[in-house]
């Protein structure tokens, strides 16, 4: 069978290495290219494959029909360009081009590839922007309230979400060393101070959406997984809590919804959403519980980025994804 | 030096082999019995002393100054009552006498053992109900806005807390077993169905607090700490944010306010709470976001029970505990 | 297509779930019943089918065309016998039928599924008993140097092993939990106690190897995966050292040698044995260490029993078997 | 009180703060200076007291009475003389002074610090070479057969040790990062390649025993501790296997046998080891299986090097450190 030809730039950190792994195995797909600037002629196994990094000056960027770019946030968006240039379809899995960051790629809109959301804009586009993992989590859970105008009016949406280290980048810091992290649990960026609540703002405006958000992240002794607690004031007390959730989901592959709690064995190297939700009990002003949980490298950066890429080529959109 | 004889019932479970082992290092303290009824027979080694487990039924209360109870809910009670009879002064561990349990032990209150806030209370009794650990350390992080009425009017605090698992007991269960906490994160009891909200709730209402409450526990991949983090809207912008925690501690030995963002490896082993806060930016509602963390099985449970313990024998609050 | 009907006896543990997956996700087969003794009733998701586990005496062993049993040693043997009364091509994972255990089926022998080694016997028997997980390391690791005469005579063979704690089962006890095996390590069943000794001195003897052996387990604070550190001294010093292995296993679908040193997460989730081998610099009996890894539910259970489930049902051995 | 001023040169380290941990604590001791090159200027807190750390070449050597070196291998020797001609006694934490290292201090010989062999040499010294964490655990689990002339003629003694990761450093590095080390376990230096060889070599000379030695090191996914598996040929079967380890070190106060298996959790935060050994069964040449367990940081490193500091400044030796 011919396989697609797919080229993936940065691909010695965690998300470009799960990529590789994920083309590795794809049915359709086959590597071209593997770009780590930093460990040119180093080489690696994926999918029982050898795969020889180059630099990405040296990437025969023509000869990619897809190309996934997870270079570091700034160094991304020329390097999308030039792919594009070569003939490529690509999907960026920085921040570069996603809503609220201000990069525009000359003429034109980049969609934003939710799938679950976009996933129309999405099949017919040359470039996507994949979703941080963060806002992967926090959107899939809110958008039923969302769309559907159950979030009380000027209310502010508490998201606390934890992740495994991977999310923090392969590059060696002190405070990411094993004997740093084991048997700790710390939240970060607090005070509202990440760069994803851009992200995560731009879109709740786009389906307007008036609430504010407090958005803490934490830092888990686990090498993978986001987990997502939030807390929601909606219009009215929802009697049968999950089912915005079924209907707004329903047939949907890669969303799982269920009234048992998600947890991250329960995601981990799969490419899902699993989502549960309860009404607060006890309290004056009717609050939504929402819990989600991803694998940060899977639906949270390489899988989606995967589901992305098989629309962009007119694959079936669940093709080569872990379930 | 004469050491004051102190008993420990139910001294099998994580708080109760603390209790333990901070009596046995205890300078002015030594340890006359402890009790584990599935355990009767066998020994143990506490600050290097060799220490017979003996059934509750066999240990002598009246050899005892003081005693601790860290028997299961439900069951401490009627013990606390038979060590007070037989002569000693008792901190009972479990939540029977806690506010909101709606246990009274005959005429009299039992007073709540939060250190910081209770103190002169505590050291005129002969019986202390000890704090639970989720209550200790979102209590302690909440008490200088809450006496100082910044808490916004009708007002929801939202606690999210992770918990290592020794705060899940040391009766074997599937669920908290090696292969299925570690590489996992997950809530529990979501939509407030902790019973530690009783005791939070009672203790706000008893400070004029009228806010809701919405707490979900979380269950972390550690053995040890509990970390809060919480968010509550006050009545106003604080401009000096951490004044409040720096002016209501002052002078305390057991709290540490500091801009840095706390972490378990902070304060494990140790008998202190660390706190830190900051507003929120990019809100229309002025809101606090505090962080705070404990030892579970210190500040949260035997430590501060020793704290009040000192108290109800006359000697230096600090004496005994790791800080 | 028409699928194969398998059966899973003790499908609740560790092993039996693996299996459950396994066939689940298997191309060629279909699971007919999961029996659970204390979990009748409750349900379970394998491979994104839903499953019902059954009492054993409610299984109906003759719907299958191959049954594993993943029951305890001491219990599994009966059970065995009824399947393969009943019609079923038997793999059994209990050490019930393995060499060394004394336990005979009757009439005839029930042959050692160490599939590299008897692959050809395994092929037309009825029954295989799955070898143990430390006997799979360890033999796989020595087989090259046994069938060559080249361990020295009368030597003694020093085997460390190192196990995740899904090796010790799923039945809740206290040194299993998560906060006894955390930041721990320990051996376990020191100075030869290991009930696994039996089955791997048979299999030594069998192949005419006079060789001593010391085997010390020990408790690993993972999930999953063993490593065994071997020291074995030779007849001479190899000056090709890797050349023994290489050879011997030329062709073998997951037998991985290489110059690389194995570790666990090599092999997690994998039917695979990595290996390594180096001579020791610095002493005077030429000895020869050998690095070994595997995944002790994978290629140390569930996987190495579909391995012979393939061949017992005429299957491509590595079909359904994840690398 | 007076107490002496002792200076820590390479503070930032792992070892490095542990000695400024164990100093701050010290009932007799003041930490004077802290140096770290990488981080001059930054503080950090020890025990309570809050210390900034220096350049080496900014620290007054002559001010301290005595001078840790956990400088790295190599880099330490020259700063050890300059400590001692400004008038300081010094131990030094690198290998530099070790036997089988090679590096002599101008005339005179430097005493190797395992003080339970040489306490006496010890005392009377200006400057101590402070023994590795690996030869520490294995020479105390081998001196009472050593000296009783029990290891047989000729044999090969075989150590299996494995280390949590702060034995590696604080350096960064990619294999030392969390998400590398969690759930994985592997040996590193196979062959007899680690350079403590040289070390334990020269002591097992220096006491007259021929044996060979084959040492395997492991790194495991903990933070801290050392356990060793040791094999060991021995002239004779021992009857009472324990006899010649409680005759030895009776009276000792940092050495634990025991007939219990030694675990991490034994140690860890304690300047002890943990000794215990058997028999081996079904073997023909009597051999026996030695367990010990240390802290690599405390016995293994800073608190031994403040044991050995106690016996060159005339306090008692067990002072300030912990049990």
């Amino acid at each position: 069978m011919h396989k697609l030809a797919i080229g993936v730039l940065g691909a010695s950190g965690y998300a470009g290495r799960e990529l590789c792994e994920l083309v590795a195995r794809h049915p359709c797909a086959r590597l071209v290219f593997a770009t780590a600037s930093d460990r040119q002629g180093s080489r690696a196994r994926f999918g029982g494959q050898d795969v020889a990094f180059v630099a990405a000056e040296d990437a025969r960027l023509g000869d990619a029909q897809l190309v996934f770019s997870a270079l570091p946030h700034g160094a991304s968006a020329s390097w999308v360009r030039a792919a594009h240039d070569a003939g490529a379809k690509v999907v960026d899995l920085s921040a570069d081009l996603r809503p609220g960051n201000g990069i525009a790629l000359g003429s034109g809109s980049v969609p934003y590839g939710l799938t679950e959301l976009a996933r129309d804009t999405v099949r017919g586009a040359e470039i996507v922007a994949n979703p941080g993992c963060y806002p992967t989590v926090t959107l899939l859970a809110l958008l039923p309230l969302l769309v559907r105008g159950l979030v009380a009016p000027g209310a502010t949406i508490t998201v606390n979400a934890a992740s495994g280290v991977t999310g923090a980048g392969f590059t060696p810091r002190r405070e990411l060393m094993f004997a740093e992290v084991a048997d700790d649990f710390r939240p970060y960026a607090i005070g509202n101070e990440h760069r994803h609540l851009a992200e995560m703002r731009a879109v709740l405006a786009s389906l307007d959406c008036d609430a504010d958000l407090i958005f803490t992240p934490h830092l888990l002794p686990v090498a993978r997984g986001i987990l997502a607690t939030i807390t929601v004031p909606v219009t009215e007390p929802l009697v049968d809590v999950l089912a915005p959730w079924r209907e707004h989901y329903e047939g949907e592959p890669f969303i799982e919804v269920s009234a048992e709690i998600p947890s991250l064995r329960d995601v981990v190297h799969r490419n899902v959403v699993r989502i549960t939700a309860t009404m607060a009990a006890g309290v004056r002003a009717p609050t939504v519980i929402i819990v989600a949980a991803i694998d940060n490298l899977v639906k949270g950066a390489a899988g989606q980025a995967l589901q992305n890429a098989n629309l962009l080529l007119g694959l079936e959109e669940t093709m080569g994804l872990p379930v």
